[in-house]
């Protein structure tokens, strides 16, 4: 276990209806002129603009309001919504819906008081030190941003799509209810249980030593969702699995599983360029990516992918032969992510090996001084191209 | 699960020599003038105390001292710490120490600002809405008073031992080192590694519904402090087991294990009737009762009781036969505390059956308008006898 410094102070209000407390609960937390942020029209047509409007207004809050966030969300939006708090005196964003609209929301939260472009921030050029308090109505459990202190944005120009991490930008609170959910089509619901699932892979595989507990975390967390996710595929109406996905994609990125350890995130690194790329939903290209990566690496780390079948998959270990073990895991996981329909192959999403090369110099390419993709193995170029045809 | 509204706002700064951020720490949280409390000589042999007082004043702090917090901090010694901090314009609190020298802390810092009785808010007559803020260095991994919203407190007169659970008492950060914990006796070390498990075990044992993951992640932090409890037993110094320890029983009090679900809580409010009555530690008091209290109430929830069989200590499950399951589960448990040394009768500590009758009245009595005694199943005086006699 390495050292650590941990808090998450965002709070979480979870269950049935809880969207009613969302306006009493900006006052509490002083708000008065709220910037009201979502995405395309599912809010408006499931009810939760709706319930989120009547519990602002009801609460005696001026609502200004800015849709339109796509996934993947823009830097010009951004700017507009900066531009719409700095003219109308706003003091509280809520955003409504998924990580997206909350990764957005977080941008525009410490692009209000700075003088320069928040553009900045992302590319490493400055460090956000205010930031206009920020609230979320989670709709999509996935990205787990309701309760981390990220938000990934995609500049408009160049493609690029960037993280900005620092405490600042929790939220203050966040808003969950379970039956939100209950409208998300099975592709969309299965690309936010391949992400949240990620994010604890990303997390568990790690070279640091001794890090019994939050192996041990990650792994009921892992096991929860992977239980979890054909009950919510099948029956979308089941209030106990929406609620396990739920409190899972939340639980799998707050931080808390990452104590004492260094995760992974090659996998993120690569995706992120093949979302940039061609607006592939982040969970399904996820999906496609790490089986492939772990193929690739599994043998600079033999006993934590044994672990990993073992204990998350439940494979039964083969003691003289722990490679047929360790490939049974894999296996198994791509069996997962099949099984709630997501792509396996990079041909599924549209991407040929002709642009292999490509992508790889991209991710290598973003930040010449922090070239490090991947910490359990650090990947050079060929070996991102070698993952990719894996993945082909 | 039910709805549930979570958050924990302490800081947790973890890992080798972090002592020396105490300081540095108080100061970026506002403090000027600490009160240093502690309790025994403990701190002064083991290099705490010197460790913290070099980091406070090297910060360039005033520091003013209050030791002599015993197990189960009495009253007395907190009124007095509430006058020493009004006379002296104490800004914030550092409690070093285990459960019962923070607990105390916590019961300072809501009676500075407070013109009654702390005594009040342990009685329920009055909520406190302001508090001193606290910061603590942990060197007794086992109450998790470190990151909990609570604080235990023993009225010298009536030998009422009474909690305050309340959000506004979450301490602001908190130290652990792990090698402060390199020099607890061995009895010391399993009361704690006996209390964190029981706080786990109480949260687990419910009868709310559909709580898979936090099942999950109960079972994560009970396997990973049984699997390291004889390690840090045999090799007192060994940095990554005392690790696991320490950080293990900050997360079983931490109050995310009970988001969702209603824990049972009965054990322990027996518990603290054997504490107050003759002074046994909580953890020892605790491995007495629990194993009893299991037998008596199993018939009642069989599903969770093999489950934990099951998934906490492995048992092999005899489907044709669960009742052997449960009971082979419940004896692992009691294996599990004599192993390290815990007492598993009343005997042994000093109790006798003709007490039985006076300790299980005193229980039901504390407080005439909320009698009830174990959530799992809620007890009467008759079933916390029974209890006893399974135990004596």
């Amino acid at each position: 276990m390495i050292d650590f410094d941990f808090r998450n102070p965002t709070r979480i209000i979870f269950g049935r209806g809880v969207i009613e407390r969302l306006g009493p609960t900006v006052v509490e937390y002083g708000g008065a002129k709220v910037l009201l942020h979502y995405g395309g029209g599912s809010i408006k047509s499931n009810g939760v603009y709706d319930a989120v409007k009547r519990s602002l207004e009801g609460a005696g809050l001026e609502v200004i309001e800015l849709g339109g966030v796509r996934p993947n969300p823009r830097l010009s939006l951004i700017q507009e919504g900066i531009k719409i708090c700095r003219d109308n005196g706003i003091d509280f964003i809520v955003a409504a819906g998924g990580g997206s609209v909350i990764d957005s929301a977080k941008a525009i939260g410490v692009g209000v008081p700075y003088s320069g472009n928040v553009w900045d921030f992302y590319m490493d050029r400055e460090i956000p030190v205010e930031t206009l308090p920020v609230a979320t109505v989670l709709t999509m459990p996935a990205a787990g941003s309701e309760a981390s202190f990220s938000s990934v944005v995609t500049n408009d120009d160049g493609a690029l799509k960037r993280p900005l991490d620092i405490e600042l930008i929790y939220p203050a609170f966040s808003i969950l209810d379970p039956e939100t959910t209950y409208s998300l089509p099975p592709y969309n619901t299965a690309c936010g249980i391949s992400d949240m699932l990620v994010h604890v892979i990303e997390r568990y595989f790690t070279r640091v030593p001794d890090v019994d507990l939050t192996d041990r975390l990650c792994e009921a967390t892992m096991r929860t969702i992977i239980s979890n996710a054909p009950i919510v595929l099948a029956e979308p109406k089941n209030y106990a699995a929406r609620s396990e996905i739920m409190w899972a994609g939340c639980v799998a990125h707050n931080n808390l599983l990452n104590t004492g350890r260094i995760g992974d995130w090659g996998s993120h690194m690569i995706e992120h360029e093949l979302s940039a790329i061609n607006d592939v939903a982040h969970g399904a290209g996820l999906a496609v990516i790490v089986p492939a990566w772990m193929k690739y690496v599994c043998k600079h780390d033999p006993e934590r992918f044994l672990q990993f079948a073992v204990r998350v998959f439940g494979v039964e270990q083969s003691f003289h032969d722990p490679e047929r073990t360790i490939m049974r895991g894999i296996d198994a996981l791509g069996g997962f992510f099949r099984s709630i329909g997501m792509p396996s192959t990079l041909a599924e999403i549209g991407i040929g090996e002709e642009s292999f090369q490509a992508i790889a110099d991209k991710v290598k390419k973003i930040d010449p001084e922090k070239r490090i993709v991947g910490n359990l193995v650090p990947l050079t170029n060929a070996d991102i191209v070698e993952i990719l045809k894996i993945a082909k």
